[in-house]
């Protein structure tokens, strides 16, 4: 069957089914930015709203992978179907093979109970805040109970994606001077919940108690009740406090919903990807306006820049007006 | 003096005299997006294309600050001027007041031939990409020989940042599993020059060799001449290896203007300065686009879209539509 001849409406219901073929199909339907996108987005509006999505991030090393990997056992084991999201920068040496540690979720790899994807971001800014949700939605609508988007939380962007999840999880680990790290990175003010990993490690107590002090810092400047983040200390290699952190998740939860938070966060993650959306086609437009025959605007502004003739903010309205709309 | 009273036209007089606090004011400017961005960027446009532009960018913990202080020592004896644009994610606990390694820097503090400049990147996914190339046309103007731009090179918007300097310098060191770290962040595709800082330490050859294996595979999908990284050992807490790096960005910057690539880099630069300050400026038009009275369509949209009753790529239209223009 070619991928212009699918029909759409079939593929959501087999992914709505649990087929894990037609959830994969889906996946990459929306990742690459194919022609169906759109009715591939209408198709699953209405089966869309039901996950719970659990944003997982951290410096490298820290031990995402193992931490996923364990916590998709704890939540399988309380009868949960489970989505993972793994946004991965994409390497152009690579195009992810490097990942080994991947493989790790291979654990689950049988278990018909869980989807397991790998995200490239394909390097421009605006890749992950604009598949990711739409991969989400994918998942949501096959009737996965919780989406867990993992990424490496270093940069704005991914630190952006996280934060748009029901439930952050912020992972550190002793002895990687990761609380300044971590600062630097701005990954403290997105955590709900803080999972300190390689607990069993020298200067675990330290690291919490580090935390403990930037989170009494971080909360002087809120106003009204708010959320005090958990540490939960892990040691994921082991298995252990994957149900303490399942725990945490859920008192989050209640906590958001008793304060009205979760569907204002619902509407922000919305509100995100519809300006996301609507930016790329901006931006595509941008790029290829023409001006004349075949010159392109863009490059011809950016060659009047370098010599100094116009400034970029001259140039920036010169486009915007080309696109008239 | 009020800001708004300020003489845009005097302080780039000033700045192109090398006073300091012009140009600290300038790019205060600048980076706070104030009324006379504009103003300042029409002023400063006929004095800019100058400097030549290093970024520097690596892991966590790879000595990045030391390495730049060292770096502007060695361009100082070469009598250069040089700016400094160190670009910190900004931290919601400490508005960078955490970057205590921020203060080894101030080796330079006296000296006016250096201007150095910490940004913050305010928490937005467009923040870095829109205010450091405005920060560098100010160092360009005031007359900067050399602009440095520092960032940590783990995020896809840092790395952007750096790549589009003129020459991008990767800094690596042994013994941090940095090998496949910085493959995942994709910053090995953006290295012009390889820094192996540390090099004194267990496992510096190691690095090295892992490093020329990473960049054999990488060459094999390149075609035609294309510039061969070096790689540069060094341990710059002794100052060691930076006269090094200096002549590997002189070997870099000689290849680039012997193969057309240096104006090619400049006007890429501009190109993409020019998008970010259009798609700002759309964006902004998007989150304030109002529907009827008092109703900004964003927000009804997202509800909506939460209530599955619209997908986002048909509220991102209505969103689009309603920018008129």
């Amino acid at each position: 069957m070619s991928p212009r001849g699918t029909d759409v409406g079939e593929l959501v219901e087999r992914a709505r089914q649990g087929q894990a073929r037609a959830v994969a199909r889906l996946i990459s339907l929306v990742e690459d930015a194919s022609p169906q996108l759109r009715d591939v987005a209408r198709a699953l509006a209405p089966h869309t709203g039901h996950a719970q999505v659990i944003g997982l991030t951290g410096p490298p090393g820290v031990g995402k992978s193992t931490s996923t990997n364990v916590l998709v056992g704890a939540l399988r084991r309380a009868g949960k179907r489970v989505g993972v999201l793994a946004v991965d920068p994409s390497s152009p040496f690579s195009g992810g093979a490097l990942l080994g540690d991947r493989v790790r979720m291979q654990d689950h790899a049988l278990d018909d109970g869980v989807f397991i994807r790998s995200m490239a971001t394909r390097g421009h800014l605006g890749g992950i805040a604009w598949a990711t949700p739409q991969a989400l939605r994918v998942l949501d609508a096959a009737g996965c109970d919780v989406v867990l988007v993992e990424t490496v939380g270093v940069g704005q962007s991914e630190v952006e994606v996280v934060s748009l999840a029901d439930t952050t999880l912020v992972l550190l680990a002793p002895g990687m001077g990761d609380g300044i790290q971590a600062a630097k990175a701005g990954i403290l003010e997105v955590a709900d919940v803080f999972v300190v990993n390689k607990a069993d490690r020298d200067g675990a107590d330290a690291t919490i108690r580090d935390l403990k002090y930037m989170i009494s810092l971080g909360r002087r400047e809120r106003e009204g009740p708010s959320w005090r983040p958990p540490i939960v200390p892990t040691v994921a290699s082991h298995g252990e406090g994957a149900d303490d952190v399942v725990d945490a998740i859920e008192a989050h939860r209640s906590w958001m919903v008793s304060h009205g938070e979760l569907d204002a966060r619902r509407q922000r993650r919305a509100a995100s990807e519809i300006e996301a959306i609507a930016v790329e086609q901006l931006r595509e437009k941008l790029g290829y306006v023409r001006r004349g025959d075949d010159l392109r605007a863009l490059p011809s502004l950016a060659k009047r820049v370098v010599a100094g003739e116009v400034d970029p903010y001259r140039a920036a309205d010169a486009l915007i007006a080309e696109l008239g709309a």
